[in-house]
């Protein structure tokens, strides 16, 4: 029988285990996460499951079912530094539970095969690329390119993931996972305020906003805060602080969210005007048309500000970018059923954030993901909450989208 | 006879004993300055003129006149680092050529006392404490407040100075060359395009901008940037930001200038709201309460866009601040003569950045600075350069200016 109160206290046993004061250190690749992996390998004990870890360090467990089609349900074990109690490894321990129940229910043997996978490196946090292990799974890391990553200390991703028994040059090796696979669930916090601000503990997932991430960099000209008039400057703080009223105005029209999270001045002095001026730029939205309006509209306003201020058109570096990935319509569907009834109502809703779910759609895999709410709206952050009896309703839901996902790959 | 051309080729005899392609490297209280002022040393050679270091360090040269009143020409020879081959040294050098054509005119006594003066680290460029033998002589210099100055790689001030010949707690002892001053006159490069605008060789400098200087912190709160929607943030730099087109609004309604020379972001990370922004602001007018208002409006502005952004009112925290200082009335209506009498035309104007005439004036010395066109409006900068002409013109330009100071210090 399905137990969501052992999800709460496996989840408190693990925040003991790895978290202090200051929050959760779960960071893939280091000890502590080992620790955590290992803790959740010896909670296998007893059922009727094969485990493994595939060649980019992703933790499989299977629960053969009649069928080879395999349900997968997937989190991650690893957080950020000083991290919450429940991003990530809410969805790896309620679908423990979740997988329980079905062992249970059908004597070892359900109709179709229920895979758990705790993904490898999601948040990125030490060699600042996110969803490794899910990206060797669905194809898309090139490992090439991450070749000379080192985290802040000097140490090479590669020779990080070696001690780990994972070789870079080996990590696509983990897309035969994809075998059989039919359909990808994942139950995850928040991380925003919408759920909080309708009052509602769970939503539906659409699917993740495609992100377009540049750096903007204004050319201006140094000159002395005393002795340059107003008119002769060529102020490219000026032209870049602009920019932020702008993409207000500019998600206002398009929807969406943009964020410039940084600027930096050069030489950034008090009595010279600013030379040079980059600020990053975050773009995001779940529609790729509205998304590439988004950068469309920020590069024109960036252009004119450049030409107000008499400089030079600001150069656009692409720091990252990814297309927005749509969840399964009928997955959508079922997760909104189940959501309904263990809750009354549901709420359908886009995720800002990448999840490791973005990669598995990218594979091709029928893709959906559940959210719980998030106290304060805030996470990657000790004050990171979420009431218990939300908990405990999420586990109750994802096991219901888990039973009608079975179903669902059976009728196929 | 006045010789303006021995000027130039001094200024370039210096050049090349203190300068490479990189610019003029004359900082305070290093071997390149020592070097400079050995050689001015050398100039004053055949002479009737005494010469000594105050407690200061500032360079005294003396020719004694018929009156122990003085008249006071100065500069300073210390540069930037990769400085240009004009700003502070012109000063002395034309000084020299002022004082060897009175020495020639009067045989040695001239009616009235003549002093020159290199100051001491006049740009504070190595412990970042400008006006610093010229303070010393104002008495406005507090040296306990200076005693735990260090430059960038961890000297102390005070050591610095000592291998000088130096001693900080005896700075101080530098009031006492105030005795018997009578007028203070100093030529510089101006440093802006004002003249350079206005196709003019000289100008007369009506007195110095008083400086506001503070740090503006606004605080927000830090989100993501995927899940966070626009209208629940607290976005530090959209506060920020927004200053700055409006220094721009408040310049426009009151004159002087106000710069944002620096802006740092906090987590200042790609995918978070900005949480905390720290602004520079540099506010500079001529008029006492011009300057109040500057300082009034911008306050007023920065706690109006906090609060539009649902911040606390923002912090400012004072970095530096001194009083307008007004040249003398008379000196003033002197220079603009022997501008005319040189140039045809003059005009006049306030100085953005601080000189030593600044720190005499503050003595209660009557004072006045005259100013040569700056090609391209800039200084410290190894492209700072002056037309060879202009330099001339203003060689003989402070030359009368001298003897019209001469004849106004004996009217009195």
């Amino acid at each position: 029988m399905l137990n969501p109160k052992r999800t709460l206290a496996e989840l408190k046993e693990l925040r003991d285990l790895t978290a202090d004061e200051n929050g959760a250190w779960r960071v893939a690749w280091t000890d502590t996460w080992l620790k955590a992996r290992d803790w959740f390998n010896r909670k296998l004990e007893g059922l009727p499951v094969e485990q493994h870890y595939d060649a980019a360090g992703n933790n499989w467990v299977t629960l053969k079912g009649e069928s080879p089609k395999a349900l997968l349900i997937g989190g991650h074990l690893d957080s950020v530094p000083g991290g919450g109690w429940l991003d990530g490894c809410l969805n790896v321990l309620a679908g423990l539970e979740v997988l329980r129940r079905i062992a249970e229910e059908y004597q070892g043997k359900p109709p179709v095969t229920v895979r758990l996978v705790d993904w490898a490196d999601e948040e990125g946090a030490r060699f600042g690329r996110s969803l490794l292990g899910s990206s060797a799974f669905s194809g898309t890391l090139m490992p090439e390119a991450e070749k000379d990553r080192t985290d802040k200390d000097g140490i090479r991703l590669e020779d990080a993931l070696r001690r780990c028994g994972v070789e870079l040059g080996r990590m696509l090796e983990a897309q035969k996972e994809q075998e059989n696979a039919a359909a990808y669930l994942e139950l995850h916090i928040e991380q925003g305020p919408v759920l909080l601000d309708m009052g509602l503990p769970l939503g539906v997932v659409l699917g993740t906003f495609g992100v377009e991430r540049h750096a903007i960099t204004f050319r201006g000209q140094a000159a002395h805060s005393g002795s340059t008039p107003m008119h002769k400057r060529k102020d490219a703080f000026l032209a870049a602080a602009k920019m932020a009223p702008e993409i207000y105005h500019i998600t206002d029209r398009n929807g969406g969210v943009c964020t410039i999270g940084s600027c930096v001045t050069k030489p950034g002095i008090v009595t010279s005007v600013v030379a040079e001026c980059t600020i990053t730029l975050d773009q995001r939205h779940l529609d790729a048309q509205a998304l590439a309006r988004l950068k469309f509209e920020a590069e024109k306003a960036s252009q004119r500000f450049a030409r107000e201020g008499g400089l030079p058109e600001p150069e656009w570096q692409t720091i990252w970018r990814i297309e927005p990935i749509l969840f399964h319509p009928v997955l959508i569907e079922l997760c909104d059923e189940a959501i309904r009834e263990v809750a009354g109502v549901s709420h359908r809703l886009p995720s800002g954030p990448l999840h490791d779910a973005a990669e598995v759609a990218r594979a091709g895999i029928p893709t959906v993901m559940m959210f719980v709410q998030s106290l304060h709206g805030i996470s990657h952050n000790k004050i990171e909450d979420t009431k218990e009896e939300h908990i405990e309703m999420s586990v109750r839901a994802l096991d219901r989208l888990a039973d009608k996902a079975m179903r669902w790959i059976l009728s196929r």
